[in-house]
C-alpha cells in the first residue's frame, strides 16, 4: 500500500505519475481499458508488483478503477475534472435545512413511492439470509449475554474487536485502532450533534460543497454556523480554499468524507488526504471524517481512511452498518480520538445508549466470511451500474446535464439547465410516485437550485430506468 | 376500577373512607393484616364486590397492599405520612448535576461493584430463557422482517399494538391508546430533552423534589430552568404548593412519576391523580408521565396511569422495558399527545432512531403469556423484600434514620441523621466497592445533603445485607 509515498520516491510513484499525464492527455478517454498488466510491465520493462502498485496508486487518486476480471479502466474525464467544481461561500453563515428535509424525508415512509431519495439500501442487496442465521446462532449459543442488567458505554466488546479488525484489513500499514477506542453509535444525527457540540467550542465548522444534508442539520439543531468550502466532484474539497477560508474564520472543525462521498461520489487522493492533515495540524483544526460509504469504493482495494494517516488523534471518525448491512438497525461507530473521555461522558450524561442485541448479531455475523464476500459483490454491482445509470441519465434528461462519475457508493449528483428548478422538480417527481432529493438541502445557501441527487442502492430495474426516463421527462418539460 | 369516584359516591368508596379513617387514627399500624374481606363483609353488612372494590381503593391511594395469598396488610405510616414532606423551591434556578452524576454512573461499567447506585435490575430476575427463545422464533419465522431497508419513525407497529394493549389491560376504563400514538423510543435521556425542548419552550419545568435525577440532566443539558415542587413522601407532588409556583412563575410543564415515584416510592391517588389533571387544565399545563416503575406496583391491581385519565391529550406519557425486561436492548416508548407531529419531525431531523431488531423480539415476546406472570412475580418479590430491606436499613443504620415505603419499584430513599454527609458517604461506600446514589444529585438545589437512595433490582442475598449492613456502619461511624 503506498501509504507514505508522499515522502518517497518509489519506481511505481513514477510510473503511476506517467501513466496519469498520459491519460490527462487524452491517450485514453473515460471508460477505455488500459493495456493489459503484462503489456504495461513489457512496455515500461517493470515487474509485476511494480505495475500492480502503480495501477492502485491511480485508483485511489480516482482516475482508474478496475473491474472484476475485466482489467483497468480510464475513470478520468477531462470535462468533469475541469468543471465539476464548486466555489466557497464569502463568510460563515446560519443554517436552515431542516425543513426542507423534513418534506423530503416524510416521503421516505410511503412504501408505494420509488425512492431515490433517501440512501437506504435495498433488502434484496443485504445477506438476509446470514444476518438471521447469527440472529439464531446469538439465541441459541449466547443466551447469557443477549440479556443483561447493564451495558457498556462504549457498546459490545465483541462488536468493537471485530470493527477494529475491519479497519485493520481495509489500513493493514496504518495506525492502528484499538477496540477500546471506538465507540458504538446509532449511527445516527444525534451521535453527530454530540462530537459536533464538543470540537465545534461555538467555532464555525467547514464542510465540503455541496455536503451529506445531515451535517447541515446537525448544525442547525445546534445552532452553530457552517462555512461552505470549495469542492471538486472528482478530488474532493480544495485545500487552498480551506486554507484561505481557515485564515480568514475562526474556523474550529471541517467535516470532510474522502472516500465515495455523498453527494458528489469522489475520492481524495492519498496526497490530498496527506494535505488535508497536514493543514490541520498548522490550523489545529478537528477533522471530522465520514465514511458511511467507504467501503463500496469501486475499485480493487479500498483507498485508506484520514483516520489511518493521521498520528495526532486529530480526525474524528464516524461510520455505520446502514449502508452496507442493515438500514434499521442503527449501528454505527465512532473513534473520537483525542475527544474519546469527553465524548463518552457526553454520551453518559445524555443517556445516548445503543442496543445490545442488533450489536451482538453483527458481532456473530462479521465473525463469518460473509461480510467481504457481500462487500465484494455490493462494489461490483453498484460499479457495473454506475456506467449504466450515467448513461440512462444522458439519455433521458435535457441537453446541457451534467452527471457526476461516482468512485463509490450508489448517489449521482445531476446538474440541469439553468431553466429546471429542482425542488419543482422534486414535487413535481412526487406526484409521479417519485422522491429525489433537490440540491437545495444540501448547502445552507441554496447554492444548488438546479441539482438533484438521485440514489440507487437497488438493482437496476426497468422499473428504475422508467423512473429515470419519467424524471427526464419531467426536467426536459422544465427546460422547454 | 372507581376510574370516575370522584364525581359519584358509591358505597364502596364511603366504606372506603371509613376504613381509612380507621387506619389513620392508628386502629392498625403498619403491616398490620386488615380483617378478612369475609370478616368485612358481615362487619359492614355488604357484598364482596363492594368489599373488595372499597380494599381496591384504599390500595390505589397506597393506604393498604395486598400480598399474594395473604391478605391485605397496612402500608400507612402516621410517622412517615406527617413527617416525610419536602418543601418547594422558592424560585426557578439553573441545573448543574451532570458532573456528580458521571462520578456516579462511571462506577456503573465496574462489575466488581455492589451497585445500589444505579436502577438496573439483575439479569437473574429477567426472563431470560423466553427473550432467547422469542429471538429465536423471530429470526427463523420473521427473516423478511428483521432486515429491511427503511424503518417507520414511529417504530415497528408489531410492537405498538402489543404496547397499546398492556395499557388498555393495565386501565381497561381509560382513554384507549391506539398503536399510532405510541412512538418507540430508545427510553434514553434525548427523547426526554427533544420531548422537553418541544412542550417547555423555554419556559421552567416543574418536578417533583427530589426527582429523578435523569430529568435534572436533560433540563441542563438543555440550559432550561427548574423549579422544585413540595412533594410527600407517600401522597406525591403537592397540587397546592404546584398550583402557588404556577400562580408566579411562566412554567409550561411539569415532570412527574405518579405511580412508584423514583426516588420517594409513592403512588398517587387516583383523586390526586384527577386533582392534578384539573390544575394542569386550568393553567394550561403539559404534564410529562413518567411511568417506568409502574407496572412494579406492589398492589393487585396497577393503578390507573394520569394519561388514562386524561382527555386533553394535555399528558406525554414515558415507559420503557429497561426496568422490567431487557436493561440493554434500549426500547422504551412515549406518547406524545397534541405533541406528536412535532415531536416525530423532531426525530426525523435528528436522527434518533431506535433499532428495529430488539423491537421485534420484544413484540414476538409479549405475544406470548410469559410478561404478565413475569411482572406478577416481580412484584411479589420486591414487595417481600420491601419490608426486609427496610427493616435492615432501619437495624444497620444510625438512629434517626428514616426510610420510605415504596408502594411498588426497588429503590429506597434514606434520610440520615445531620451529621452524616451523603456525598462524602458515597466516596467512602465505593471504597467498599459499594455504588449508592448520594441525594445531591435529585435535586437542583442540593436540598438532600443527608439523603441516599438505595436501589436493590435483584434477589436480596446474604452479600446485598452485609452491604446494606456495611453502609450502615459507615453511616453510624459519621454520626458518632
Amino acid at each position: 500500500m503506498p501509504k507514505k509515498s508522499h515522502a518517497t520516491d518509489f519506481r511505481y510513484r513514477r510510473i503511476a505519475d506517467a501513466l496519469g499525464e498520459q491519460i490527462k492527455a487524452g491517450h485514453w478517454q473515460t471508460g477505455d481499458r488500459l493495456p493489459s498488466v503484462r503489456a504495461l510491465m513489457q512496455r515500461v520493462d517493470a515487474s509485476m508488483s511494480t505495475i500492480v502498485n502503480a495501477l492502485l496508486l491511480l485508483e485511489a487518486s480516482g482516475m482508474i478503477r478496475s473491474m472484476p476480471r475485466s482489467g483497468w479502466f480510464v475513470a478520468y474525464s477531462k470535462m468533469a475534472a475541469d468543471s465539476w467544481r464548486t466555489t466557497s461561500a464569502e463568510k460563515p453563515m446560519p443554517v436552515s435545512v431542516n425543513q426542507m428535509v423534513l418534506r423530503l424525508l416524510s416521503s421516505v415512509d410511503d412504501t408505494a413511492i420509488m425512492a431515490m431519495g433517501s440512501t437506504t439500501i435495498d433488502r434484496t442487496l443485504l445477506p438476509v439470509a446470514e444476518l438471521n442465521q447469527a440472529m439464531a446462532l446469538v439465541a441459541r449459543r449466547q443466551p447469557d449475554r443477549t440479556v443483561r442488567s447493564g451495558q457498556s458505554v462504549l457498546g459490545e466488546e465483541d462488536l468493537r474487536r471485530h470493527i477494529a479488525r475491519l479497519m485493520a484489513v481495509r489500513d493493514p500499514g496504518g495506525v492502528p485502532v484499538m477496540p477500546d477506542e471506538i465507540v458504538i453509535t446509532a449511527g445516527d444525527g444525534l451521535s453527530m450533534e454530540m462530537i459536533l457540540q464538543l470540537v465545534a467550542q461555538n467555532g464555525v465548522v467547514a464542510v465540503e460543497s455541496p455536503t451529506y444534508f445531515g451535517n447541515l442539520q446537525a448544525l442547525e439543531n445546534l445552532g452553530l454556523k457552517v462555512i461552505e468550502i470549495a469542492t471538486d466532484a472528482t478530488h474532493g474539497i480544495d485545500l487552498a480554499a480551506l486554507e484561505r477560508a481557515l485564515q480568514q474564520q475562526p474556523i474550529r472543525a471541517v467535516i470532510v468524507s474522502p472516500t465515495c462521498q455523498n453527494p458528489f461520489g469522489f475520492t481524495m487522493s492519498p496526497d490530498a488526504k496527506y494535505g488535508l492533515l497536514e493543514l490541520a495540524r498548522r490550523h489545529d483544526l478537528t477533522i471530522i471524517e465520514d465514511d458511511i460509504y467507504g467501503e463500496l469504493f469501486f475499485g480493487r482495494s479500498v483507498p485508506p481512511t484520514l483516520h489511518s494517516l493521521d498520528r495526532d488523534g486529530r480526525v474524528v471518525f464516524c461510520s455505520s452498518f446502514s449502508k452496507t448491512l442493515s438500514p434499521s438497525w442503527r449501528v454505527g461507530w465512532m473513534i473520537p480520538g483525542v475527544w474519546r473521555d469527553r465524548f463518552l461522558a457526553q454520551k453518559l450524561v445524555r443517556g445516548n445508549g445503543v442496543s445490545s442485541l442488533p450489536q451482538l448479531v453483527l458481532a456473530q455475523y462479521l465473525s463469518g466470511r460473509s461480510y467481504s464476500r457481500h462487500l465484494v459483490a455490493l462494489r461490483a454491482l453498484f460499479q457495473a451500474q454506475a456506467l449504466m445509470i450515467r448513461k440512462c441519465v444522458l439519455h433521458h434528461f435535457p441537453a446541457g446535464t451534467k452527471v457526476t462519475e461516482p468512485q463509490g457508493g450508489y448517489v449521482f449528483w445531476i446538474e440541469l439547465p439553468e431553466r429546471c428548478d429542482a425542488v419543482q422538480l422534486s414535487v413535481l417527481a412526487l406526484n409521479h410516485g417519485i422522491s429525489i432529493a433537490p440540491g437545495a438541502i444540501f448547502s445552507a445557501d441554496n447554492r444548488f437550485p438546479h441539482a438533484i441527487r438521485l440514489s440507487v442502492g437497488a438493482e437496476l430495474t426497468p422499473f428504475i430506468r422508467e423512473s429515470i426516463a419519467q424524471l427526464g421527462l419531467l426536467a426536459r418539460d422544465m427546460d422547454s
